[in-house]
């Protein structure tokens, strides 16, 4: 059975929506799964009173994490100096092989540096990076870093292209995925440092596909689309409200949102719920700050996709 | 009268784009306006051919430029190195006096280093910016940069901040702009360091509304977004093929996508044809360089707007 782990002092709402979001995942999930909810106890056991229990039924653990990661706090060793702190714990879990795989809302910087020293990179990984894909009219792209690494050298860039490729072709079966470096021309004079140097080690990589701008990005030409984190941040978040401005567009016209909804409902983050931190040992899925039971549901069914797939 | 230079030698088209484009914005234009076309003179006559004239109906005038920029050529002295070129030309031409605006499709880099300094800036910007409108449910939100300054230092971007609520004020005669700075996050310890370091420039300024996530862009809760020219230059192009991406979504349902086609029908480049280069003096507009008839036709038709309004 997969068994989770998850950062209920996670997220703008905490355990109001995350133990809520596991509970709705277990109703829905067509396999049962095993979940350690990592967090403060006491209001854990609130929210499951309020909700009128329900965690006797399935394998639900709690495992109360005192600590609290204040702003003050580095994010990057937070890991080492608040090792009580539910975000730590989730992904401590998975080290002690207690669980598979961890879900949490929280502070990317935290989760990552977590992920970094506690569990360890992939050989031949330098830094981990967030991936999501994105729907496109012809077969869904994924995009990499999503906020991981807000600057990045040539080689995380280049790196970040072979992971990517290496991750479509095992979720995805696509033998020789095309991977492309985002920049604002396809020139090779064009764009930063660092893109044309990541270019650079790039050239000879068979599934490399070249730069590409932002406006061919849905184009389905390439598989894998490669940038920094704040881009990728800026672009795939760019992406989600896309979907909202189409719906608020739409508002008058309902049986026309529900037709595009159904093509672009991957863009709702309550759709896609989580995305995973590539290079890492272990799946660890990060769940937007914001999410609803909703997205937390769906971050909890992904998850146990990713372990069971 | 309204006077124009428009680069014939530039865009992916060249003069077969730009002269069809400026002859179809004269039958389009509600005022007549004079032309000044720089280019190969041999080839711009020839395009005039295949039309079969016009232009001895309207105020045409032909600059013929010999010199061609290649990529050998620095983008930032090419204004120097190669004044015969078209696209220095038109500036040039402005500088003389000869015009009031131009537009060109060509390179972005020569085009701002012309600008730059042949016209010179505003007193008080240190650098111009190309800014774009978007549309949003609400309003349309104007983001920049979006491709002048590839990588801004934060005196830069705080810069654009005044520039942008400047710009909106005059052509939207919005009394308070709102302008916020995109970010990974609105926690002021969220980001990289150029956007906190701006952050606090910024602090006091009236107009300032802190940091925007990439969601929030469509919004409209603000009406200039900041960024660096990298990140504007994603999200425009970005927004661009959303809108390829929801009509093709929608290539089954003709009508539908009209409906939608009407309110995010500005997100297509064809119709907003240009931007125009901030902080310059003098109206400087850079069209794709993708650019089709029908979108020079609208850049032309932009220009004389600017102009006359």
């Amino acid at each position: 059975m997969v068994r989770l782990a998850v950062d209920a002092d996670s997220g703008d709402f905490g355990p109001e929506a995350m133990v809520r979001g596991v509970m709705a995942a277990r109703l829905a999930a067509s396999e049962p799964f095993a979940v350690c909810v990592c967090g403060n106890e006491e209001r854990i056991r609130r929210v499951l009173a309020d909700i009128g229990g329900g965690a006797e039924r399935c394998e639900f653990e709690i495992e109360h994490c005192p600590d609290v990661i204040s702003d003050g706090d580095r994010r990057s060793t937070a890991w080492k100096t608040k090792r009580g702190a539910s975000i730590v714990r989730c992904v401590a879990l998975q080290k002690e092989g207690r669980v598979d795989a961890s879900v949490s809302a929280g502070d990317t910087g935290v989760l990552i540096g977590s992920a970094l020293f506690i569990l360890g990179c992939v050989d031949g990984v330098a830094r981990p990076a967030l991936a999501a894909f994105i729907p496109t009219p012809r077969k869904p792209v994924l995009i990499l870093d999503v906020g991981a690494n807000i600057d990045c050298r040539a080689e995380l860039l280049a790196g970040f292209a072979r992971l990517g490729c290496e991750y479509v072709s095992r979720v995805r079966g696509i033998m020789a995925p095309r991977a492309a470096l985002l920049n604002v021309g396809s020139e090779p004079h064009k764009g930063p440092p660092a893109i044309r140097a990541a270019a650079g080690l790039l050239d000879g990589y068979e599934n490399y596909a070249g730069f590409m701008e932002g406006n061919r990005v849905f184009s389905g030409e390439a598989d894998v689309v490669v940038c920094d984190g704040f881009v990728g941040n800026a672009l795939l978040k760019a992406c989600e409200s896309f979907y909202a401005l189409t719906s608020e567009f739409l508002a008058d016209s309902k049986e026309t949102y529900e037709k595009l909804s159904q093509k672009i409902g991957a863009l709702n983050p309550e759709n896609y719920g989580a995305v995973p931190l590539l290079g890492i040992k272990g799946t660890v899925l990060k769940a937007h700050g914001g999410s609803s039971v909703t997205s937390i549901k769906n971050a909890v069914l992904t998850a146990v996709r990713y372990v069971s797939g």
